[in-house]
């Protein structure tokens, strides 16, 4: 029994988008962890800056066996908690060398710099990885140089995909690696975690390349300047909008830090090329003709506080939007963020700007693989098991349609959610422990000091404000003088008078009638009355003063 | 210059979608409302319950010039307001039959029965009320007996699309009028104000017809209960998803109260038609086979607790999910309800059902026209003048390019937002006065007497909590005992002992250096000691007690 070859595969990151920001892989005593992401706070979990993989748990007693962290992309809900893993894990780092130069300028921001063992990888490397052997082949994505994983052991080999699409028009003219996908089929592929983010979109998903021509008509028609918003980390994306401004005979400026830091090393590295004299700074810019200008920058997703929310608030320091300006967002509203967004654009068109976005023309496409896609990799592949990943339940599910549909067995498909630990025993994979792994929420400075029941709290805050009522009582037990109520989000406080006037009164009543105790008496007059009067129930505090 | 003849054109309803819950028509001293209707709050406008046009300001004067109040179809954007509308005016209201109908439930609900005088309209009527001269006709929309408008006056002929779409195969057999609208070119239209919800939608929206298919083929691979969740003003839906059941040998089931209501009273005005025998009780259907089951009901938009709600929680009363449930929700997010709407859905598959929505399958389509329908509009009413309503700038920027495209002269359309009053005169349509106009925010049984301010408070407590800090101070100024902390929805109480002794350690020295005032230096002290250890800002409040 204890010579059984057993791999354990455990997602991490709580409930929501499976494996898609931390994946460990355990052999005997060693663990490899693929990404180590953080996740976007929904609309109502009020007040949490970001959310981290529930790692620490599942860690703290086997620190010591982390072999490496392997990152397959450079966005950051697969890099975005790499600070917080390195305060817990010394292991080396795996990652190509655009992905690595985004883990470095996050550590650098965290003051880690050089702190991490960081050793570059490029697609096509075999690497060996305590009992792991890792081939890294290449996928396309919507940013440069990413990877998926074959990671081989004893108890065979899983193929992991990271995000891709099957472009085969990619701005870097490098496909995805159909030949070692195939190479891996003849292996014998035991299980394939893949992709699901598109899983419910039927066909193929764009190329890149589709964006020049959708560029090329916003520039041909616009008059005035072009300002382009999109990701930071949308490396090719900076390609395609500098040529296409040479194409048009405008220069461009890039402006807003990230966008910045991003460009020049992508440059550095040759993830871009283009030449010095079509890049201008922003300050030549704005005493430029309208007509021969390009401004790139951040803020597709309505960030009040990125350049183009500035913009859309009129609040941006260094210019304004003019009359005449066209705005591309070149980008698609990550869920739950379609308010922001749109709100950004009726903003935009109210200060003149004529704003081109997904639903206008064909500006941004999707990094991912669609339904079409999703089968030709199981073609290629030819798993044993699948367990689709990176997506909601929803499109797990949809995905594992998909699967049935090119002939995968429906019980070879394990469709499981964060913390649910899967295991290759001889070949067949089951289903392990439940470990169980939450989300951790990080607000300010803080990592994990709230939770669920303090963002609930937050959210009755929210819903109705608080009053505070302090009183004082002399030494009869008697109130001295009127009840002070201070409240906040409850009502305008013109409102409020009468309503005061009336609860003063109740007030008055409730204590007179009181003996011994009469904190709780009075929160249940504030409260009852509150709630007759408007419908509504604010947090409320009372304070009593004794003489 | 007195015997101008000008017709007042009034869009109500604060920034946001133009016209679409309000709108007033006002020639000399007589006004005509159109629709009264409710918005729905964004997700940041916490504890709204929902929004109504700020109407009072502009008709505390004007009251008694009212002639009428027309309803063009019975949605709640469209007659949500009603009764906040009737505390203001006592004029006639005019509607077919099913939007009187859901005008007199929402009424009723209100204490309001029999308040109303309400006068039953049919499409192809000719009403002439004060100097406005109406013809109705009708449109197709998501909702049976809708009508637009033609209003005529001495200034011009208006038409007033409603929400509408070109269905040429309705589930009523009902089409849009064309011929009215061609008439009505013929008569000369000067002003178009037409529905600009899918603008930027390319082609035709699909006929409801289409669902039929969408239907058949998930009740034919469904093997055991099938539950449709859909709104309950989509008395069209709930007539194909009867057929869908007879056509599969399945016996249907509504359940929640609208529902049920709505089904009821659209069946008694014959908007509906199907035989006794296919409906059956809930109590009914939960002793059934499976496989011979439909269940309808409420909860498409993942509201908490609606039937589906209940449901996805695994709170609802008298059933439960079963595995082997097919539920389809045959409903779009309203924008803002993605998360909750794919909450739902993934809870729903966590309770073993298979899901069915839009984008699995065409079980839902939009009720409104997209961009060739509305071209097509443009060519049959041929307008001097275009005015987009119903819809965010963005949408109606759209139309206006649509309406350049096929001939409307640029400075013959008039983009305004609601606010911006338009003054046809003697032909020519021009800008008016703008009033104030902003959102009405209704929260419990509140209206108006929370503002932005009081919302933005309320984002503030949510965001980082509050805390209360108690003082006492004997009579020579010193700190009695240690002050006492309470916080709701700033950071879990465990985790915050460490924080709280040197807080503590902080106020002993702040007090000791203050003379007099204590209070700001301690607000001070608290604001930047949290602020330090934890990047948060709660509201903080500071109780002084002094002996």
């Amino acid at each position: 029994m204890t010579n059984k070859k057993i791999l354990r595969i455990v997602p991490i990151g709580g409930l929501g988008e499976v494996g898609k920001n931390m994946t460990l892989y355990e052999y005997g005593n060693d663990i490899l962890i693929v990404d180590a992401g953080i996740m976007f706070p929904e609309n109502d979990m009020l007040g949490i800056d970001y959310i981290i993989p529930d790692f620490e748990d599942y860690l703290k007693d086997k620190r010591d066996r982390v072999r490496g962290i392997i990152f397959t992309h450079g966005h950051e809900d697969h890099i975005g908690a790499i600070q917080h893993l390195l305060e817990m894990v010394n292991a080396p780092i795996y990652a190509t060398r655009l992905t690595q130069g985004l883990v470095e300028v996050k550590l650098n921001r965290h003051g880690l710099k050089g702190k991490a063992d960081i050793r570059t990888i490029k697609a096509g490397d075999k690497v060996q990885i305590g009992p792991f052997s890792v081939d890294f082949f290449h996928v396309c994505h919507s940013i440069p140089d990413g990877v998926g994983l074959g990671i081989d052991t004893p108890a065979g080999l899983v193929v992991h995909t990271g995000d891709y699409k099957f472009d085969h028009t990619p701005v870097d003219n490098w496909p995805t690696d159909y030949a070692k996908l195939a190479e891996f089929a003849q292996r014998g592929v035991s299980v394939l975690l893949a992709d699901s983010t598109n899983a419910t979109d039927p066909g193929w998903t764009p190329s890149e390349r589709t964006i020049d021509d959708g560029l090329d008509v916003v520039f041909k028609a616009a008059k005035g300047r072009i300002l382009v918003a999109t990701f930071a980390s949308l490396i090719s994306r900076m390609q395609q909008v500098v040529n296409a401004a040479e194409r048009h005979g405008r220069k461009i400026a890039f402006t807003g830090r990230s966008m910045v830091d991003n460009m020049n090393m992508a440059r550095e590295l040759g993830y871009v090329d283009f030449p010095e004299r079509l890049v201008i700074s922003l300050e030549k810019s704005l005493s430029m003709p309208d007509s021969q200008v390009v401004l790139m920058c951040t803020g597709s997703q309505g960030e009040p506080r990125s350049i183009m929310g500035r913009l859309a608030n009129g609040t941006n320091r260094l210019f304004d939007v003019r009359e005449g300006d066209t705005i591309v967002l070149s980008s698609h509203p990550i869920p739950g963020n379609e308010e922001p967004v749109y709100r950004t654009i009726n903003q935009l068109f109210r200060r003149g700007a004529d704003v081109v976005y997904e639903s206008i023309a064909p500006v941004h496409v999707s990094g991912h693989a669609s339904q079409e896609e999703i089968k030709l990799l199981l073609h290629l592949v030819r798993p044993k098991y699948l367990v689709p990943i990176h997506g909601e339940l929803r499109m797990l599910k949809q995905h594992a349609k998909l699967a049935q549909e090119v002939g995968v067995p429906e019980e070879n498909i394990r469709v499981v959610e964060n913390g649910q630990i899967l295991e290759l025993v001889d070949g067949e994979l089951r289903l392990g422990e439940r470990i169980p792994g939450d989300y951790i929420f990080v607000d300010g400075s803080g990592v994990g000091n709230v939770d669920r029941g303090i963002v609930r709290e937050r959210e009755t805050l929210g819903q109705d404000g608080i009053m505070v009522v302090n009183l004082s009582i002399n030494q009869s037990g008697n109130l001295k003088g009127d009840p002070q109520v201070i409240s906040r989000g409850f009502m305008l406080p013109e409102e409020m008078e009468p309503l005061l006037e009336n609860l003063t009164k109740q007030l008055h009543k409730t204590i007179r009638q009181s003996d011994g105790d009469i904190e709780k008496p009075v929160l249940r007059t504030v409260k009852s009355f509150l709630y007759q009067e408007t419908k509504r129930n604010p947090f409320i505090f009372v304070n009593i003063n004794r003489d």
